[in-house]
């Protein structure tokens, strides 16, 4: 992966953009003064504000804290043409307005197939079930008496960028990527609990099964199942969120977000995978020629830039400019994240900062002295086993235009020279 | 640090516990089968419940999440008779109820010392000032325009456990352990802030202020502003809290809190320290002599169990349970925890759980079997540079009963035969 040769001239689609050709003159990787004022009669620096002179709220004013009331535009927000009804329904994480690795709980996308259960936890029971060799229901009491672990992880939805298979269609990466989240789970190993109950000879496969009343289940091999999955009841330190699952929920690590069953009152061991409708009709990739992938369950290698991009215009003129954007793969860790600022010419390898987690986001930065012309920037993340991410088109030509789920194609964002931001697409 | 000798009996102090001498029938570092109910008819599992057959609400809930209605006891609390007033006051973050090692932004601890200011971020400036060559203002915009970072870092109160130096006083690990928190901090390095203005070759200190009505100041050294410092605008992936300094703060990871300057409006450079209020008549340690130690920056080790503890007494009866807490310093990373079961004279290693950051909370746990007898349980934290907690008592006889700040001493939870859990002293 060392190509960073001219790929010519990209053109551009959608929209009034029809033309191709940028002007090149942007320095990458170079970030030099940023433009602070001097010193020289700000009155909100020189006089005295209100805030410097008089006493605010204590703490008796939020026993749990809320965002600042200047922030309340930065929330879950849904796409009304995309769902049927209110119930069966989608929100989207603002990565936009997000930086560094961790999703607040608040903020946290949401995917419903019934609506919220609403569970009091002393009347919660986890019952494994099938081929055991002593079939056991638990009370949350009981889970937390075994040991237990630890791990930051991403839930993506299989869905995430489905509405752009066929062409950019939404404007912002809160809806083309922001389905996805990325908090610490505590819980215990699901290996731990089938252990407790003892997995008989012919037991291969693991269906978890929700307590709402969409009572989603899928089937889980046993090898995962052994492997790295939780089952957990806490994120980000605290209890788990009703919309997540209140009071337990499966962590699947690295694999579709609708296998992290919410809920989770039963884990059945078979000896074959069950083709619920769930990983039948739904969660299945169709393919041009009328075959469908199934149990596609790993998230390949992604990334966006969640800042510039539509919702988060430049701000400022040419100058010292920070590309920030997310990065994550199913399969462990990012190890390289590439920017291009010109759709995909030339590459410049970015900078990932902060912890470096298997299986969680990871938050990537370019620093550049933006000439202020035009960019079509885009980014693409290549993971610990040398897998990266394709071009939509690339991703078309395997699997053709039928797809919802598994988008993972480089995203482009034409910045204009008004610091304004557009999802196009480059060919 | 190898002694796991007997050191003898150990005595109790305080309330009703006169007596020494457990039960040491309790067998750590085992963990056997939990106490799952076989599937033998609990209609919590074999029925249909109601939120297995009612849709619930949809996402429109809530763009803004919050937790779990039956989560309502996990909150800050505070202590009435610890404050004179509600604006210069105090809260406490719930540990007893929380696990892993990020804490909710909703659930930080608060100190404030002229309350909560509230500002436009379009309105806040920071200002550099002093022995530079340029003095500078920022906006918030311009600070998004330099190369940034994320760190994890605790910020422990330094008057944390103030109130047991003379001897147990408040019954639960929020109240005892509660001013401190930890979280992903987003920003600028100090050190690119100061080169942009430039500092003089005699500007040896950095003070920064707040610009709420407290405008807090205190004296950094330069090589500490150099180091490690943050100016930081968002906690755990969003904005700031309006609690925590909202839009902007100063970060001194390992450094006592009120370093941590919330609402941060100027940073002046200086060849000498100021002698601020905040670091003379308060934030110093008063010794037995009538000297004052000042300038007491770093967090020593530090852990506390977490569960059980007064609030979280143990709900099950004897078996399979699990011992957790959590441990920090100011110096780097943890890396060893010891706990006790026995009031200090025998040691176990407990297993350090998920990722272990510099200056960062660490998450401890010790899995046993509980005979059901008697325990007096304790941790003790060592670093990466082999400093560890001293008993209550080492630090007593080292500082004297005058200090109110850097209390680190080993705490004592006392379990009893019913589970229940009371904050005691052994001796």
């Amino acid at each position: 992966m060392t190509e960073t040769k001219d790929k010519g001239t990209p053109s551009l689609s959608r929209r009034s953009l029809l033309k191709a050709g940028l002007t090149s003159g942007v320095a990458a990787g170079v970030a030099g003064a940023a433009g602070a004022a001097r010193a020289a009669g700000d009155p909100l620096i020189t006089e005295i504000q209100d805030w410097n002179r008089y006493l605010g709220d204590g703490v008796d004013a939020a026993p749990y804290g809320l965002p600042s009331e200047f922030e309340s535009e930065v929330v879950r927000r849904n796409v009304p043409w995309l769902t049927a009804d209110a119930v069966a329904s989608i929100n989207f994480t603002p990565l936009h307005e997000l930086d560094g690795i961790i999703t607040p709980n608040g903020l946290c996308f949401e995917r419903h197939h019934g609506g919220v259960a609403q569970i009091r936890p002393q009347d919660h029971r986890l019952m494994i079930n099938g081929l055991v060799d002593t079939p056991l229901v638990f009370t949350m009491e009981d889970l937390k008496r075994f040991p237990r672990e630890n791990h930051v992880y991403f839930l993506e939805c299989a869905a995430n960028g489905g509405m752009e298979w066929r062409g950019s269609q939404l404007n912002g990466c809160q809806f083309t990527h922001g389905m996805v989240h990325n908090v610490m789970y505590t819980g215990v190993k699901l290996k731990t609990l089938l252990e407790e109950a003892g997995v008989k000879t012919n037991g291969k496969w693991v269906l978890p099964e929700g307590a709402d009343a969409a009572h989603m289940t899928r089937s889980i091999p046993m090898e995962k199942a052994l492997d790295d999955c939780l089952v957990a009841w806490k994120m980000n330190g605290e209890a788990l969120r009703a919309e997540q699952g209140y009071p337990l929920r499966l962590v699947v690590p690295g694999w579709e977000g609708n296998m992290w069953v919410k809920w989770l009152r039963r884990l059945e061991v078979g000896d074959q995978p069950w083709h619920h409708r769930e990983e039948t009709s739904k969660y299945t990739d169709l393919l041009e020629t009328g075959k469908a992938r199934r149990f596609t369950w790993v998230m390949d290698p992604k990334s966006v830039i969640t800042s510039p991009s539509p919702q988060m215009p430049v701000s400022h003129g040419k100058g010292p400019m920070v590309i920030s954007g997310l990065a994550w793969s199913g399969n462990g860790r990012i190890t390289r994240v590439d920017v291009s600022l010109d759709g995909g010419r030339n590459w410049k390898t970015a900078r990932i900062d902060g912890p470096s987690l298997s299986k969680s986001l990871h938050r990537f930065y370019l620093d550049i002295d933006w000439d202020g012309s035009e960019m079509l920037i885009q980014s693409r993340a290549m993971d610990e086993h040398g897998f990266y991410q394709p071009t939509k088109n690339e991703l078309r030509a395997a699997r053709g235009e039928n797809s919802i789920y598994h988008n993972n194609g480089i995203q482009t964002w034409y910045v204009q020279k008004n610091g304004a931001v557009e999802n196009v697409e480059v060919s």
